[in-house]
């Protein structure tokens, strides 16, 4: 299971607050605490700093760069940034977040893909359409990775994401997202699933139940990396038994060395 | 999601002592709290007293009739015992816990479950064999459903146990139980699935958290019946969520009444 951190994102108020004030220790504690806690790559997301992103996605790569060996996911609502971001990123391989079928993005990120050997995440939507079906899913999820392998790109390199929507407006929306990821996973060979949790619970109490809920149900259907906070120690032991019941952690020795380490309190 | 509640159970320490002693009042708070938690069912069982347990299991439901309007679950590893048993229980229906394909057991019982028109709990297990791969244990829920229609029982009266062993001693025991629930609701219409919790941590650390990841897997799966301790609020917790993620609660209505009343605590 891939863990993407996702903490260091300006759409969080202590994140917004440590860029705004340049506070280099905080974002680097930030870091290697995520580092720590398991993650594969570190999210980096400057998106809210309209117009300064750039800069301010600058100043964060470097911090974390210097902070952890853990490689860079560079999130961001404008290709054009990533594509001048990129070449800051230290840490190999580094991970684009995100592409969808918008010819747009495509056209920009495909390349930048293919040359700098990225990884890529890659959502379930068009530049006008949302997939809702498991059906319509499956059908955004051949068409990316349609236009990733034609681009040169290993399709192992690919983490579709097939985008979950609130339960509390459709009663089935976890679950077209589930027999997608089930659907996606068997029929195109070698590509990877991804998910962000927090949609789901969109409107809910006790969201973070209802999102490490879908987490586990995810990973039974072959769910194999997740966009999360790995500091959260329910949700890091829910991952960890998602695992063990999915059969993908032989003997449980992962789970139980997590367990001696007192990760699951 | 019918509950069977399963606290009542003279392999539990406490149980077996206010048996022996007569404490009339536990066992009655026992019956009172499971069923003010949301028991559709209170599971008796006094099978460790071997050579006296009808004296106690009539003892307990003699309690549990006069305690709660909760229907029963008899449970008895002899059929004779629940012979005897069955024309004490006031409350209507009554569920029987459980047949296997041993045709001495369902020679005695199903005789029984169409004559008290009670529902019964199927497990995919023969006098020989136990059903491991998935495609086992659908086979045997297969010729579980055959005998217990032919004795004129009805089909949404079946509650099919797949039975889940323990992931600890082999990865895939949780996959392949979790592919026959969902492959024994698609196949055999009307049918229920129903599971007990405990023997999938068997051997684990932290086994609540491992029982209750597999489940809301289960329930993702179309589990609509779970044998557990409903007053183990993580656990009622992880119940209702999955029911959210299954898309089984409508605008999440139980889930958000249930955390109103602070069910989640």
């Amino acid at each position: 299971m891939l863990i993407v951190a996702e903490r260091i994102n300006s759409s969080r108020k202590h994140i917004a607050q440590a860029i705004k004030t340049e506070n280099t220790e905080f974002i680097k504690s930030e870091a290697k605490a995520q580092a720590a806690a398991g993650a594969d790559f570190i999210d980096i997301n400057a998106g809210t700093f309209v117009g300064e992103e750039i800069e301010r996605l600058t100043w964060l790569i470097e911090i974390v760069n210097n902070a952890v060996e853990t490689p860079i996911c560079l999130d961001s609502p404008d290709p054009k940034v990533i594509e001048a971001a990129l070449p800051l990123v230290r840490n190999s391989p580094v991970m684009i977040n995100s592409i969808t079928l918008d010819p747009h993005r495509l056209e920009t990120l495909l390349p930048l893909v293919a040359e700098h050997k990225a990884k890529v995440i890659a959502l379930c939507q068009s530049e006008t359409d949302m997939a809702e079906t498991a059906d319509e899913k499956v059908k955004m999820a051949e068409a990316l990775v349609e236009r990733v392998t034609e681009a040169g790109i290993s399709i192992g390199d690919l983490y579709i994401d097939p985008l979950v929507y609130p339960v509390s407006t459709k009663a089935t929306s976890a679950l077209d997202t589930l027999e997608a990821i089930e659907r996606i996973m068997h029929e195109f060979t070698g590509v990877h699933t991804i998910c962000g949790l927090t949609n789901v619970s969109y409107g809910l109490p006790s969201r973070k139940l209802v999102n490490r809920t879908f987490l586990v149900a995810a990973i039974s259907r072959g769910l194999d990396a997740v966009i999360l906070d790995p500091t959260d120690s329910a949700l890091y032991g829910a991952l960890k038994a998602g695992q063990v019941i999915a059969g993908k952690d032989e003997y449980c020795l992962s789970y139980i060395t997590d367990f001696r380490n007192g990760r699951f309190e």
